[in-house]
This record gives structure tokens, C-alpha cells and sequence, in this order.
């Protein structure tokens, strides 16, 4: 095996959930079926990177001409931004169908032990957009994990005494969650949540 | 999202062990990573993409000049031919290091389902070089499936009456498998070819 070819699985095999074992397997399938997928892959990844930019408006990661197609379209409400940490987590409220409103995405989450602070959250430009489209809800919607509730916080007391409301995504059991598989964090939070 | 993103994400879903999800979570992998994974990757792909090519001794796919490197290799002893169905059983096997002679690689196994005759073996180019190269084994590494013995016994007796030897891989319990766990296919030929 040329040597090429080795680094170009070993490349494949850093991505999230593979191995050499499937990288291994999905270079020879590419070689076994260079007309019918390899090329097609290859024009398709070459168009991605070329025509994949960042949303001057929200952040968003997506195809477009002026700004992202979320932001460019006109039935979704002004009213209500989404802050979200990233594009996966974007994608992820898509696919529920049940936001019908706008993005801001962060370029991560404060974190001291990483040297994020406050400026990865751009709140001076969506505090410019709240202003500007009369906003009424800010929805923040972080990993409930400690950096993701840290920032959460950072940016409700950020608004505080500005003409905005910001709402945490809910805590609970998650849907066909079994009560004695949870953990006690979850359960507590469930509790004194209840109603 | 964009249509053209999600129709790379189904291309890359349908590559051998992954789905829609791992599909997605590489594309964004690759989205949020542009210069440092996505270019090289790209690059790396399109590299293998125009340099790769089928050997014209043995069909190994490799980026060589004029032959493979196994076939150019001094090295490597010219007297025992490997028959393999594929690039990645000749990986496979070069990986244990345990053979030094040449590859036959066929373009198939024989099946009358899917209609491939022996042409796809090209057996008339193997004998040939049989012939050429004073070759004295014709080591025949194939599945132990139904299409790889039957194109195995195919082979050999296309040589019956040449001046070479045929040898199949042997059958039997493989390194660490449990008795009580193997078919009865494997312990019977296990039992008759004990030794």
C-alpha cells in the first residue's frame, strides 16, 4: 500500500465514531467504486467546502447568498432567538419542528480552563439584534452540563433590566426514561420541578 | 440546512458501517474544523482519487508508476503467486507479514446468480506469468463461502496438468474461538483435517 493511501485512512480514521478498522474499510470501498461513489463524494465534499460560510446574521454554518436560510425566511418569527452552542445543536432543534423562530450560535462556551471568555459569546450583537427586531424571548438552549449552565446564566444576568425575557430549555427525565437508571442530579431536578 | 449538505451527508451515510447519524456528526466534524481536518482531507482524497491505479500484473489498486509496489518489489520471491478476491483481503494479508511472494487479484468470485463467468478470475493473464515467472505455487487465499471454494476448486483444476502447485489456506478453529461456539461446518472440517 503506498504510503498516500495510508495516510488518507489514517485521516478518516480521526473523524467522530471511526477507527483504522473502518476507515480501512471505507477507503477500499471508495477504490472498489471510484465512478458510481468515489468521484460523486469527492465533487460533493469539494462543493461543500467552497460554498459553505457563516452566517453574517446568526452564526449558522450553512449554503447561502446574503444570509443563512433561517434567517432569510420570512415565516419564521423575529420575536424569538434560540442560542444554541454550535451547529449540531441548531440542526438538532430543527429536527423536532417545534422552533419556528431565530438562531444566535455561540463560538463556544465560557470556560477558563480553555481561555473562552465573554467575547466567544457576541452578546453586544445579539443584544444589536434583540434591539433592532423588537425581540420579546431569548431561549437558551446549552448542554446542561456545568459550562453550558455557567454560560446560561452569564447571558440571562447579561439581559437583565433590558426589554427581554431569557427561558432555560426545561430539566427533567428524559422521554423513556427509566426512574432507577437515572441519576441523582436528574431525579432531584425532576422533583422540585415537578407540577 | 442546505439541500446540497444533506445530500452529502446521505452520500456519506451510505458508506460501509455508517448511518445518518455518524453521517451527520463527521460532516459537522469536518464543517467546524475547515482548515485544520476538511482541507487536508479534501486534498488527501482527491490526491488518492487521481493517482490511484489498478497494477496491470497483478489488479492490485495502489499509486505506483509503472507496477505495484509488491509487484516492483526485488524482494518479494516471484515463485508464489497469492490468488485474492479483493484489495482488501491482499491488505489483509500483508498486514500479518506472513507471505513474501506475488498477488493475483481477480475481478470477482465466480457466480451464476450474478452472472460472472470465469473471465472475471482472467486466468489465461495468471498462467502466463505462471509460466514466465517459473511460479511452483498458486496459493489460493478465497472466503470460505460457497462462491469463494467453488471458484477455489475452479482454479485449481484449470492448472491440473500445469506445472504448478495449488494450495488452498487451511480450514479449522480460528485463534481463540470456543469450541462450543463454532459451527458444525468449522468443527467437522476442523476434526477431519487434524493433525
Amino acid at each position: 500500500m503506498h504510503s498516500d493511501i495510508e495516510v488518507l485512512i489514517q485521516k478518516i480514521s480521526r473523524l467522530p465514531g471511526l477507527g483504522p478498522r473502518s476507515a480501512r474499510r471505507i477507503v477500499i470501498h471508495l477504490l472498489k467504486n471510484r465512478e458510481q461513489i468515489f468521484e460523486p463524494m469527492l465533487m460533493g465534499m469539494k462543493n461543500i467546502y467552497e460554498s459553505v460560510k457563516v452566517c453574517p446574521v446568526c452564526s449558522n454554518v450553512d449554503v447561502f447568498e446574503d444570509v443563512c436560510s433561517i434567517c432569510a425566511d420570512a415565516k419564521r418569527s423575529r420575536e424569538v432567538i434560540c442560542v444554541v452552542e454550535s451547529v449540531s445543536d441548531l440542526w438538532a432543534i430543527e429536527r423536532t419542528s417545534c422552533f419556528r423562530g431565530q438562531y444566535h450560535l455561540l463560538k463556544g462556551l465560557l470556560s477558563s480552563i480553555e481561555g473562552r471568555g465573554p467575547e466567544v459569546l457576541m452578546l453586544e450583537k445579539l443584544s444589536e439584534r434583540c434591539r433592532q427586531n423588537q425581540v420579546k424571548e431569548i431561549v437558551i438552549a446549552l448542554s446542561a452540563t456545568v459550562e453550558g449552565q455557567t454560560t446560561g446564566h452569564y447571558i440571562r444576568n447579561f439581559f437583565r433590566g433590558e426589554d427581554v425575557k431569557t427561558t432555560f430549555l426545561a430539566h427533567g427525565i428524559p422521554i423513556g426514561g427509566e426512574l432507577d437508571y437515572l441519576d441523582e442530579g436528574t431525579l432531584l431536578t425532576a422533583f422540585s420541578a415537578r407540577g
